[in-house]
C-alpha cells in the first residue's frame, strides 16, 4: 500500500510517501515560505521524482494536531481536496504521535513538545523499544512546569522531540533527564505521519475525507477569549 | 553558514541545504527515475521552499564514495558545476562516513554496509554518544564474512545502516549484535553529508572544485577485469 503524507502543523512543512517498512521519498523545509506556498510544489516534485502519479496513491495521511491552527487547516484540507477528488480514503495523525515516530525502531522514552503559547505546551509520552511507539500518556495542553513534575516520575532520560524541544531542553535541563535529538530527526516530518498512518492501518478503516477533522486540544485564542470575557461579565452581574 | 549538500551514491538520491545545527530543508528520494533527472528538480524545488538561491549559498558538500560509479559521478559533477560557477567551494566526505551522521546525536555503535557487489561489502565503523559520530575503521572493502569476523571484537549491539543493511542483517544475524534501523534512517541522506561537512569545516579548508574527486575505493569493474586478463596472460607465458 502507498500512502502520501502531510506534515503542516508547525514550522516545518513535509510530503513523504511511504510503503510498507520502506521510504520511497520525504521533502520538508523547516524555512522559507508559509506551507501553502510549499507543501504542493514540494509534494509535485517528490512525486515527479518517485515516478508517480496522485491517483497512484492509496490513500492520504496527514497530522490532525495539536498544532497551528492555519497549518493544520492547509495540510488537512489539501489531503481532504485531493482525497475527495480522487475517491480515496485518509487517516488523520495525532501530530505528537507522528513526532514519537521519528525515533520509530530506535530505544528511547520520547516526550513530543510543541510550544502551545500562553505558557503552555502541547506534549505526551511514548516508549519505543526498537519497533513502534507506544503510547504512555494521551495528548495535553499543560504548563512546562507541569511537565516537569511529570517528567520526574518518569524512569530513565527522556527524548525530546518537536518544535517545542529547545524550550523544554532549557526548562527541564535541571532534571538532568531530557536529551535534545539531532536536527534531523527534532522537527515533524511527513514519513513518521506516514509510517504511522500504515501501522493504524493495520486495525482501522481509512476515514472518509468529510470525516476528517483537526485535533486542536485548545480553542482558537479569539473563542477562548470570548468565553473569558463572557464568563467575566456574567461573574460582574 | 548554509551549505547544499548531494547524495547520490546509491539508491538514494538526495539534496539537502544545512547551517550550522539546524536542517533547513531535505529531500530524498529511494525509488523511480535515475539520479540524473532527479536530482537538480529535487534541488530547485527544495531551494524555492527554503527561498534561497544556488548562490546564497556559502559552498556545497557531496557524497564522494564508496559508491555506484554512476551515482558518484552524477553527484560529484553537479556540485562541481555549481561550485565552479558561482566561484564557491566543496566539502568531499566518505559516503560511509556520511551514512554513520544519520545517528548523530543517538547512542549507538554503527556500521555503515553497502553493496559492493562481487561477494564484498563497502563497510567502515563508527561510536556515536550523543554527539558527532566517531570513527573506529578506515573505509574498506571486505567480504562479509570478514565483517562478521571483525564484528565479533567489537563490544555491544551494531547499529547497521545503509543500503547493504538488510543484506548484511541476514548474513549477520546468528552474531546476536546487528540492529536494523527504522526505515527513515536507513539509507543515504544529503542531511547527513551536510552536517559531516560542516564538521569538517571547522578544521579544513573549502577544496577548490576542481580538487574534489571520487574515492571509490576499488578500480571500476572493467579495469579490474583488465588487469585480471593482463595478470592471467603474464602468468600463461
Amino acid at each position: 500500500m502507498k500512502l502520501i503524507a502531510l506534515e503542516t502543523s508547525a514550522k516545518t512543512a513535509s510530503a513523504a510517501v511511504v510503503t510498507e517498512g520502506k521510504l520511497l521519498g520525504v521533502s520538508s523545509v523547516t524555512a522559507g515560505l508559509t506551507h501553502s506556498q510549499t507543501i504542493l510544489p514540494l509534494l509535485e516534485t517528490l512525486l515527479k521524482g518517485v515516478s508517480m502519479e496522485l491517483s497512484d496513491a492509496d490513500g492520504f495521511a496527514v497530522s490532525i494536531g495539536p498544532g497551528s491552527f492555519t497549518g493544520l487547516r492547509i495540510g488537512i484540507s489539501a489531503v481532504k481536496g485531493m482525497a475527495q477528488g480522487l475517491g480515496k480514503g485518509c487517516v488523520g495523525i495525532s501530530t505528537l504521535e507522528g513526532l514519537a515516530w521519528n525515533f520509530q525502531g530506535l530505544h528511547y522514552t520520547v516526550c513530543p513538545v510543541m510550544d502551545a503559547r500562553c505558557g503552555q505546551v502541547y506534549t505526551s509520552l511514548f516508549w519505543v523499544n526498537g519497533g513502534r511507539p507506544q503510547r504512555l500518556w494521551e495528548d495535553m495542553a499543560i504548563p512546562l512546569d507541569t511537565l516537569k513534575e511529570k517528567l520526574q516520575s518518569v524512569e530513565g532520560d527522556v527524548m525530546l522531540v518537536g518544535d517545542g524541544a529547545e524550550l523544554a531542553f532549557t526548562a527541564l535541563a535541571s532534571t538532568g533527564k531530557v536529551l535534545l535529538p539531532p536536527p534531523a530527526l527534532r522537527y515533524q516530518s511527513a514519513a513518521s505521519v506516514g509510517f504511522a498512518a500504515l501501522a493504524h492501518l493495520e486495525t482501522e478503516e481509512f476515514l472518509d475525507p468529510s470525516a476528517l477533522l483537526p485535533a486542536y486540544l485548545r480553542l482558537p485564542q479569539a473563542e477562548r477569549e470570548l468565553l473569558a470575557r463572557e464568563a467575566a461579565e456574567k461573574a460582574s452581574k
